[in-house]
């Protein structure tokens, strides 16, 4: 590995994210929360004073691997979660820094699973903080950087970290240059955050919580500042609202490149697309129907079911994981599609979780193919996503990737196991941090919190929250000796 | 596919079937069962009527391919269960179709789940069938058909036959006749069997009972005679002899014919037995640490903690179902690695169930070199098993059973979340059926029993059991339309 370049990114990134505090210190300073300023001042301090020195270091070998990519992708999200729980801690609100870090892997992780019990209380500073994590988290630190840093920095690396810290089975540019790239990513996401905050201030959402409901829908983090999620704002509009955005963040934003580029055609045929559209319309009607006159709460027509399952729906494969009703309290069969959806989770490319589908196609198309291979074992069946032969490489990757995924999930719930909950509980913890939801079943349901689990516990359910958004590999590799050893 | 091959086939299944329900006879007329005999007489009656005609059908196409292998088995075990469920009908000791169907196949896949709230009432006949199916289907219907059909009978097919039976990625033959690798495997089969009956009549088990534990054992099944399972033989040394002769049949029985061909040193270095009895010697370990003193029943000594752990560890991971004691009292963390284990399963070529060991393996082995690969892009890994390299489509093969394995135990835990029981139950009778293991946790736990799920239900984890027996494709391929093409 290349110790001087990952210095100088971690560098930009500690400076960056001390610059990110002063809107937060600006909140505490207009609203009076001293405790909560001083948190903020103290850390910003730290990282400019870190950050802004090592960012000027020189950097002298050209000469850059993908693992130097994975690398400074996992070491950074690690560093910038450690930080970013600093005004938590001091500032009171959350007490205990485990608990603190828990929460801001959860915020930069586009989680949202949280320990807290009691939301409302807190500063509004700090709240500002937590949901802004999401908001940045989503589209990626790193990516961020590269949009923003001088033209020569580090372009030997950027394309490996762009592919490092972005999600799907293929990650490409969408133009040749790398940092037109990364800007294009964040224009249209900023755009899209803007359009939701536009929405909900019309249907009378105030301001504050209009903004951090959109950095939580933007992100697909969930973050809420009330108590009780979206079911605060009880207005079938503005419940609507962030139906429709969440769904449109856990798009391919290549599709939005698409669309602006008037490439109609192309986007129309997106396979992708058409079957994430096609699993959201089935799970919401499968879902109405099961929910629909069974007793359960503001599902008594068939509308409410239609629009509290289609909030749900969205929630979940968006893996934001906001709630306008308890779906705990959901019949099985409900609970069993939802569960589904978290694995599945959304697109590649988009700010969404899970194993994304267009890993499920390919895993789909590939099965399909072995059986026929079964069938006609001379044959050749290349598989085909969107009119394009997928490389048998990335097909073996997806199927790698599947097996670790599935793994580590399986190793995880054993760990977690030590804490002694019940199965529900553990596994739908497990499987709701590692596809970056939040909100599982049982005790750790939409009415439900992380709090009761042990330090161990949430310290595996920490890397269970890096490993899902970063993709697993950078955080792996990172147990990996070979990768330890200097290239320079 | 060849229709006149797959009746003749068929032909000797029915009229072998029809055979073995003498002895059941036999026992009905001892005791004086006169529903059962009924039962059993007219069922052999249909069964040789059906049978030995179709045996004598002549064949006249030699080219078979390896999808009439599938396709053979694929029916032979549809059929042979749904006759072998009569006599229970018939007699009136299972008065529902569907759930004496439920329980034969049960039997014959060897899973020993069971619809059945009362056993020690049923008549003597029917309790010998239930187990006597358990022993039949362990090493395979077909590959005993294999052993015993006349030499020139349907020899092409006959390698297919026996890799669509047998459990593993990579089935051979032991020498190069067909005919005498099945009865070498039966052969051996059969003495371990008599071994077993052996030590248990000397720790003064009744014969009635030894027999069909004995049945239960080498069939890796797990019905028992009693309503407690093995707990009512309340003696050290026959759960002992249980323990030890469970774990013998989850091994690879080439390893028997290596020792009998005293290749000693080969099956030594066999990776897929140590890593076998490692994983065995740690989850015991781990178990037993863990139920030791925790107020667990039976477990106030490490002595007995350590031995309900080897019995329930040797149980779960031979697939085989018996139980000591009620393990859904135990820890989280004990239950956790019991599920584990299930997926894992025995070793391939054994009659247990599961993933199977060389499967995890080879898994394991190609998400390393994957890991590798990214720090290395340019180097060639090949997976390697017992010194030997996997060939890569082999790894590949794995890669996709894994996924279409896992796609399965979704589907089927969705299809079964309609009867609307918790996710503990729903959830571990899939993954219980699908591994041939028979009790999950919860409701179907160890105390407990699958009469409860509706026929839908039970006919979803009915396909889940002959999926995990036949490894998933022989049934999948039933359902594609090219294979219902005639060759001829």
């Amino acid at each position: 590995m290349n110790i001087k370049i990952t210095l100088k990114y971690l560098g930009y990134l500690l400076a960056i994210e001390g610059a990110f505090m002063f809107p937060a210190m600006m909140i505490a300073l207009f609203c009076g929360e001293r405790t909560a300023l001083t948190g903020f001042a103290v850390t910003a301090v730290i990282l400019l004073a870190i950050g802004v020195p090592l960012s000027f270091l020189k950097e002298e070998n050209p000469t850059l691997y993908a693992k130097d990519g994975f690398f400074i992708v996992a070491l950074s999200w690690i560093v910038v979660s450690l930080f970013g729980a600093m005004p938590f801690t001091i500032s009171g609100a959350i007490p205990s820094y485990v608990d603190a870090f828990f929460e801001t892997v959860s915020g930069f992780t586009t989680t949202g699973a949280s320990i807290l019990t009691e939301i409302e209380s807190l500063p509004k500073a700090i709240l500002y903080w937590r949901s802004f994590t999401h908001w940045l988290g989503g589209m990626g630190v790193l990516v961020f950087i590269l949009a923003i840093i001088p033209k020569s920095a580090g372009s030997g690396v950027s394309l490996h970290i762009l592919r490092a810290e972005s999600p799907g089975p293929v990650v490409g540019k969408l133009v040749p240059k790398m940092r037109s790239t990364a800007r294009i990513l964040y224009a249209i996401y900023i755009v899209l955050t803007l359009l939701e905050l536009f929405f909900l201030l019309i249907g009378g959402m105030p301001l504050f919580d209009a903004v951090t409901v959109s950095f939580g829908t933007a992100g697909t983090g969930g973050f809420a500042i009330t108590n009780n999620s979206i079911a605060a704002y009880d207005s079938y509009y503005l419940q609507g609202v962030i139906t429709v955005f969440m769904l449109l963040f856990s798009v391919n934003f290549n599709i939005y490149y698409l669309l602006l580029s008037r490439e109609f055609r192309a986007a129309y045929k997106d396979t992708e697309l058409r079957v994430f559209l096609g699993i959201v319309c089935v799970s919401v009607l499968a879902i109405a129907v099961n929910i629909w006159h069974t007793g359960q709460a503001l599902c008594e027509t068939f509308f409410g079911a239609l629009h509290h399952s289609a909030f749900q729906v969205a929630t979940i494969v968006s893996t934001t994981g906001f709630a306008t009703t308890d779906f705990n309290q959901w019949p099985a069969f409900s609970k069993m599609i939802l569960l589904l959806l978290m694995f599945i989770g959304a697109s590649a490319g988009s700010t969404g979780g899970g194993m994304k589908v267009s890993r499920v196609i390919i895993l789909a198309k590939s099965i399909l193919s072995e059986i026929k291979k079964l069938i006609h074992p001379n044959s050749i069946k290349l598989v085909r996503v969107s009119g394009k032969v997928v490389s048998p490489d990335v097909v073996h990757s997806v199927n790698g990737y599947f097996a670790v995924y599935i793994a580590l999930i399986a190793l995880s719930t054993l760990c977690l196991s030590i804490d002694n909950f019940n199965f529900e509980t553990t596994f739908s913890a497990v499987v709701a941090c590692f596809n970056n939801i939040g909100p599982g079943f049982d005790m750790v349901g939409a009415a439900g919190n992380y709090s009761a689990f042990s330090n161990f516990g949430k310290l595996v359910l920490c890397a269970d929250m890096l490993l899902g958004r970063l993709e697993i590999f950078p955080i792996l590799l990172l147990f990996s000796p070979s990768l330890w050893r200097r290239t320079k």
